[in-house]
């Protein structure tokens, strides 16, 4: 059985960044650049004034209090050709360009205006006050952003000052969904005593959705392998496939055996994981991903987070696809006796010093109840049989939490 | 000028949640309940056996190894009604119910079959092992989550689960946008020296995404005050209207009188809060909010996540609306000579012992192009002027980075 980084290693090392496409920037959310972002001018692209008020030479001010002729106004966004004389101010509003003659501007609210005169108190008047520089931000030409990162609000932010209404990113994986098992129905139906809801569908829709991914539900697998098996090729014409259930070692789990028999070639079932033991990745020759997911909840909801999103992240072109794990102190101590790595679930306890790490106590893979609070996954290394309260662990938080 | 937390105070005392409406479980995340979420039979809703394996008495392990009769096999989801006799075995797959007069499972890892008989090994045997008991994770009846929380994907499959396809959730605000400043051209646009390319409604339409809002840009708004009107009159017809720009001390500056030629009552103008000071709030009587940012595109994402995000959390609903900080330590010194709450970009520094807050210096609110590699933002309290590498403080991530 390998080992989750061995299982990381086969997913990212056979796989690559999908085609390009050039969409709207302001549709490119989590969409990784092609190409780096540069700046097409200085950044500010002309020395802005930073405060609404009047803009004068700094060498006139010989003492705090000084008196000046009003020689006009500049309206920001109005291109002006008025110029600071000595012993002169220009009424200027935040935004506008700099008047020439002019290298400081004295803030509104220090001055007192009498009629074509103005008085203007400044105890800290030095070149440049409340002026930012052409180019003191960015130079031209230099890099802003560089290409593999996924868009955030702050990058398509840039992305449109430097004039990309449009952005050349990698194309994301399509997903496509079967539930498998005969005792799984529809939430919609009555359950049997030996029946339960489907709900991985819902989940694994749900996280497609965060990640910002057309995902399809194709509905819930019969036992019936000539009906499972259309299910499967048609799950096959998209980038991902995700199955949960059929994949742990019962004799009637022949989703493996149906998977190989439609192309798919196994890349390695089961891990060195709690939960998600029993995982199965494979891929077709024309590049579709496949993951078999072990059925219970708390195992997929876990899978995907661990396996399947370090995939989507290397289709999407994201130079780092793996996950920043951030370090979190334990705030009880915690026994496991597995010999796997444990994702068990946490929430955080934020005190005046400090944000602890709390585990969740769940009853198996199967109790989605009580894992529904937790606010991420933190592991449980495998060679570690207890973890003192204060020890720092690793920790995934839900995207949603924020 | 009040401060941070008298803004807030105001925003979501005067604010409450929308109606509610009925959507299918799988759009519902980010939508807050309007009910409690209870569980309609027990979880497990039988006793499920948690392996492959054998279904045994327990009391007839009288030594680790044992040979049984195999007496029949019972499929997942399909209703059995096989009986476990004394010295008998049946063949169990993981989900499915445990037989009647078993109390256990081996797992097959652990089964030699040999013919009609298996002989089982078993260290640990004891009466329920690797069975979850019937109501064990949950009894009928019981809340799994309350009223006011926002569906998150653990969330959407505990609805699954216990049959809520649809579910009822409150409204969420529909938000319009407007840019406005003469200076202000589209990014498609080229810019003369004195122009700046818009890119707070990129900002802003990708937070509202962030959000899973609907949100509309209605363009940029001239300086003519009829244009204009006409644009707030249109965002008017939304939950929440938000304006970049216009809302500083310049005399051109009008937005705020047009607001309130248009039955906008303003409720609060400048905030003890950096960036972002010029901050404007008002609400019409019809109920529609309004926010007027300061047009720098630092101040306009602050200003967003620190005011606007915890008013669409309480219209829709959610029983925290406020923002969840954590507490991390700085990686290094940091001074601000503001007697504002300043609102600092850092991001985080992950070592072999802890996750660190480091600062990101940016050259003031205009400083766009720095401000991106940002992962959140933390706060440097206005009565402080000095915070040493080590103090712990409050740190709101962006939710992207994850």
């Amino acid at each position: 059985m390998i080992s989750v980084s061995e299982a990381l290693k086969l997913i990212l090392e056979g796989s690559s960044a999908l085609p390009s496409q050039i969409i709207p920037v302001e549709n490119a959310q989590s969409f990784a650049l092609v190409n780096d972002v540069k700046s097409d001018r200085p950044l500010p692209p002309f020395d802005r004034v930073a405060m609404d008020g009047f803009a004068v030479k700094s060498e006139d001010f010989t003492s705090e209090t000084m008196e000046f002729k009003i020689a006009g106004q500049v309206q920001t966004g109005v291109s002006s050709k008025l110029v600071v004389g000595p012993g002169e101010a220009i009424r200027i509003m935040t935004g506008a360009p700099c008047p020439e003659g002019a290298d400081a501007v004295v803030k509104i609210e220090n001055a007192t205006i009498k009629g074509k005169t103005v008085v203007l108190k400044e105890e800290n008047m030095k070149p440049g006050l409340n002026i930012a520089t052409k180019g003191e931000d960015t130079e031209a030409g230099k890099t802003l952003i560089r290409a593999g990162t996924p868009l955030t609000t702050a990058g398509i932010a840039v992305c449109a000052s430097v004039g990309l209404p449009k952005v050349e990113v990698y194309q994301k994986p399509k997903i496509k969904i079967i539930s498998t098992g005969t005792e799984i129905i529809s939430p919609s139906e009555s359950p049997l005593a030996h029946q339960i809801r489907d709900c991985n569908s819902f989940s694994l829709r749900s996280m497609s959705r965060s990640n910002i991914l057309e995902s399809r539900f194709l509905g819930i697998g019969e036992d019936d392998k000539k009906v499972l098996a259309a299910m499967i090729r048609e799950g096959l014409e998209s980038e991902i496939l995700l199955l949960s259930g059929g994949v742990s070692m019962g004799e009637f789990d022949h989703i493996p055996q149906l998977l190989s028999e439609n192309g798919v070639k196994n890349l390695f079932h089961h891990v060195r994981v709690k939960p998600g033991k029993p995982i199965w990745f494979g891929k077709t020759e024309k590049g579709t991903y496949v993951f078999g997911l072990p059925g219970n909840p708390v195992s997929v909801q876990t899978c995907y987070r661990i396996f399947v999103e370090p995939l989507i992240r290397k289709l999407s072109g994201y130079a780092n696809p793996r996950h920043r794990f951030i370090k979190l102190p334990l705030s009880e101590q915690v026994n496991s006796k597995s010999n796997r790595d444990h994702y068990m679930p946490g929430k955080l306890v934020i005190t005046e010093k400090e944000t602890l790490l709390e585990p969740i106590h769940i009853r198996g893979s199967g109790d989605f109840s009580n894992f529904e609070p937790s606010q991420g996954l933190f592991l449980f290394p495998a060679e570690e049989k207890q973890l003192e309260a204060g020890t720092p662990v690793d920790f995934l938080p839900w995207r949603e939490i924020w």
